[in-house]
C-alpha cells in the first residue's frame, strides 16, 4: 500500500520535472510509510528523491522510533534537539547538500521548511539554500488522499464499526444527573477495551491522542447543543435536553464520523419539528452523493430543505466535508467547491440547525463515493424514536 | 486578568507605532480573552485595535460560542464558510477596512492570515491589503506568556494536584496483564469525575480534546519506554517491565506536567542503575533553577551527570521546556538557549536516558522560578521504592 504510493509520487515528480519533494506535514509521513509521530516545536522533514532512498530528518528523539513503524525509510539524519546550538535548518540544508540536492529542484509542502508548532523560530530551509529551487508541492500528496483506495476505505469502515459500538454505549450511558465526560469517558474506555479484546493483540491506536474508539459530547448538552464547535460544558444532563453526539475510532490511523441529535426524554412538538427539518436536510443530500455530482451541488440540497422552511438563519456551517486521515480534509461539501465527486471519496454528511438558547439539531454521517451511487458506512440509526433515551 | 493582557498589548503596539494587532493563533485567543474555540481548516483573526473594539473575525458558527466565554470581544464578524462563494480571507480584507483599518500598519503573528490547517489554502491577508502595511509581531503575545503571573501559577498549580492525583490511580491500577489504554482510560475517567465532584458544578475543561484530569502511558511499555516520544503498544503491561507515565489536567486551559518510570516488579541491578542515572541528572537541573540562571546551564548540568557515566549516546532529547497554556512553549533548557530565568517562569525538567531495545528512565516534573529559587509543584515522589509496583 505504501510502496504504491511512494512509486505515485515519484511519478508526479517526474511529471513535474522535480528532483526531490521535501514535506513536514506528519500525516504525509503516515500517509507515505506508516510512520506516524508527535509534532512539536521539532522540526521534521520526510524527503522523497526521485531516484533514491527516502531520508528522515528529525530531531534524534525520533531516531529509535522509525525502523519500528516502517521500513521505506533508509536514511534516518538527525539533529540534537531544538533549538540547539546550530539550529536544525542549518542541519537540515546540511542533510541536503549531503543528499546532493544543493542545486536541484526541490518540491515543498511547507516553504519555511518545519511544520511550524509551539514556538517554533527559525530561518526557512529555502534561505538556507541558495542554489536550489523550492517549488511549492503541497498539492501532490493532498490530491492523492482525496480518492480513497479500496484498503482507506476498509480501514474508515472498520472505523465505522467500532464509532458505532462506542455510539452504543453512549446513548445507554447518557441518563439526567450524568456529566458529559462522565457518559464519554466511560462508553470510550469500554468500547476501547472491547475493541482491543476482538481485534486482538496486533491492534494498536496510530493516531496522537485520543483513545482507540471513542464517543461524547463534547460540551453540546442542552442549549449548548446550539454551539456547534463548544468545547465543553458545566451543566450535567436533565430531561428535556437535546444532546449532540459524536463517535470514531482510529484505525490504521483512519478516522470515520458518526454524530447524532438524542432528546433525554419525551421530544416536545418544537423538537420533533426541528429534528425533522434536520433529517429532511441530510437525506436531500445523501440522496445527492454520486459520482459526477458537485460538492457545491450536495450543499445546495441540503441548505435548501432548510432554507425552505425559512430557517436560513438558523444555519451556521455547510454540509460536510472529506475525511480520512484528519479529521477534516478537503474536498468541502461548501457552496464554494465545486469538485466532481469520484468513486473512492469519502465525505461527512452533516446539515445542521441551531437555535442559541434552544438547541441543535445535526446529525453526521459518513458517506462513500461508490461506481453507482454512494454508501452510507455509519449506520446507526438516524430516526427520532431509536434516538430517544 | 484579561483587560490587563489587553492592557499591556495596547502598551507594546503604541511602543512600536502599531494600529492594531491581527492575531491567528487561537491559544492567544484564549489568553487574551478565555474564548478559545476549535482550530479547523476555517480561518479565524483576534483583530485588537489600540483604540477600538476588539474584533473577531472568523466562521459563522462560532457566532453564538464567544459571547458565552467572554465579554471582552465587542465585535463579531463572520463569513458563512470555508471555501464559501468570497473566500474568507477577502472577507477578512473587508471587515478590515471597515475598522478603519485598510492604510494602517498591523502587527500581525502569521502574514498568510489564517492558522492554516486541514487543507486550507488561500492567499495571504497581507495581498489581500495592499495600502496596510503589515508587521510580523507574533513576539507580542508570545513574550507576554514567558513568565507567569501570580493567577497563571495558582491554575498551573492546581493542574498539578489534579494530575498527582491521576498518576496516584494510574500507579494503583498499573498491574501485569493489563493494556495501557485500559490502565489510563480508567485513571483518568476516576481522577476526572473526582476532580469534578471536588470543583464543584462552575468546573468546565477549557481545551480541545483530552480529558478534564489525564494520566497514561502512551505506550511507553517495556522496551518501548526507550522510544521517548511512542504513540502507542500493541503489547501489555508484564512483570519487569521499566514503564514511564504522564499525567495532567486542564485548569482553565493551563497544564502542568508529571511523569514517571515506574518498575513493574522488583527492579534488576540494571534497572536500577539506570533509574539512579537519571534520578542524579534531575537532581542536578532542579538544584539549577533560579533567577538569573541560564536555560542552556541547566540542560548543562542535567547532561553532565549522564556524559559522567559515559551515557552520552544514551541520551535523546535536552532537559525540558516552558509550560503553561500549551504542552511546550519557549524558553526551551537546551544547550542553545541561553535565556536568563526569572521568577514567574514555569518549565517542565525531564533529562532522560534510553538504551533501545532496554528501556527508557524519565521523570519529568513541573517548576516554577521563584525570589530566591524555584519550587518543585508537582509532588509526587520520585524515588525508586516508591515507584516500584
Amino acid at each position: 500500500m505504501y510502496q504504491k504510493r511512494i512509486d505515485a509520487v515519484r511519478k508526479e515528480l517526474a511529471e513535474r520535472g522535480l528532483d526531490a519533494l521535501y514535506l513536514t506535514n506528519g500525516i504525509s509521513f503516515l500517509y507515505l510509510t506508516g510512520y506516524s509521530y508527535i509534532a512539536t516545536e521539532r522540526p521534521a522533514a520526510l524527503v522523497i528523491p526521485i531516484d533514491d532512498e527516502i531520508t528522515f530528518m528529525g530531531p534524534l528523539l525520533e531516531v529509535d522510533h522509525i525502523p519500528l513503524r516502517t521500513s521505506l525509510i533508509g536514511r534516518i539524519r538527525t539533529y540534537p534537539d531544538y533549538p540547539g546550538q546550530k539550529h536544525p535548518m542549518t542541519h537540515f540544508a546540511y542533510f541536503l547538500r549531503d543528499l546532493g540536492l544543493s542545486n536541484k529542484v526541490i518540491g515543498i509542502d511547507n516553504l519555511s521548511g518545519a511544520s511550524g508548532r509551539w514556538g517554533y523560530r527559525g530561518s526557512p530551509i529555502v534561505k538556507k539554500m541558495p542554489k536550489a529551487r523550492f517549488v511549492e508541492a503541497r498539492d501532490i500528496v493532498e490530491n492523492m488522499r482525496i480518492v480513497k483506495s479500496s484498503e482507506e476505505i476498509t480501514l474508515i469502515r472498520e472505523s465505522a464499526k467500532w464509532g458505532n459500538l462506542a455510539h452504543t454505549l453512549l446513548q445507554e450511558f447518557t441518563s439526567p444527573g450524568l456529566w458529559d465526560y462522565d457518559i464519554a469517558m466511560r462508553a470510550s474506555l469500554e468500547a476501547s477495551l472491547i475493541m482491543k479484546k476482538t481485534l486482538g493483540p496486533e491492534y494498536q491506536a496510530w493516531r496522537q491522542g485520543g483513545s482507540p474508539a471513542s464517543a461524547g459530547f463534547r460540551g453540546q448538552i442542552g442549549s449548548m447543543s446550539a454551539i456547534p464547535h463548544a468545547l465543553s460544558t458545566k451543566v450535567k444532563v436533565k430531561k428535556g435536553d437535546v444532546v449532540i453526539s459524536g463517535a470514531s475510532a482510529d484505525v490504521g490511523g483512519y478516522n470515520s464520523e458518526l454524530e447524532r441529535t438524542m432528546i433525554v426524554g419525551k421530544p416536545t412538538a418544537k423538537q420533533k419539528r426541528f429534528f425533522r427539518v434536520m433529517l429532511n436536510a441530510q437525506n436531500a443530500a445523501l440522496a445527492a452523493f454520486k459520482p459526477g455530482a458537485k460538492c457545491s451541488d450536495v450543499d445546495r440540497k441540503a441548505s435548501k430543505v432548510i432554507q425552505k422552511v425559512g430557517w436560513t438563519r438558523l444555519m451556521r456551517h455547510h454540509t460536510g466535508h472529506g475525511i480520512g486521515l484528519e479529521g477534516h480534509e478537503p474536498p468541502w461539501l461548501d457552496i464554494g467547491d465545486n469538485t466532481i465527486m469520484k468513486p473512492g471519496m469519502v465525505f461527512s454528511c452533516e446539515p445542521g440547525i441551531y437555535e442559541p438558547g434552544f438547541a441543535g439539531f445535526r446529525h453526521s454521517d459518513t458517506v462513500v463515493i461508490t461506481e453507482d451511487g454512494s454508501e452510507r458506512i455509519t449506520y446507526y440509526p438516524r430516526d427520532l424514536e431509536s434516538l430517544t433515551i
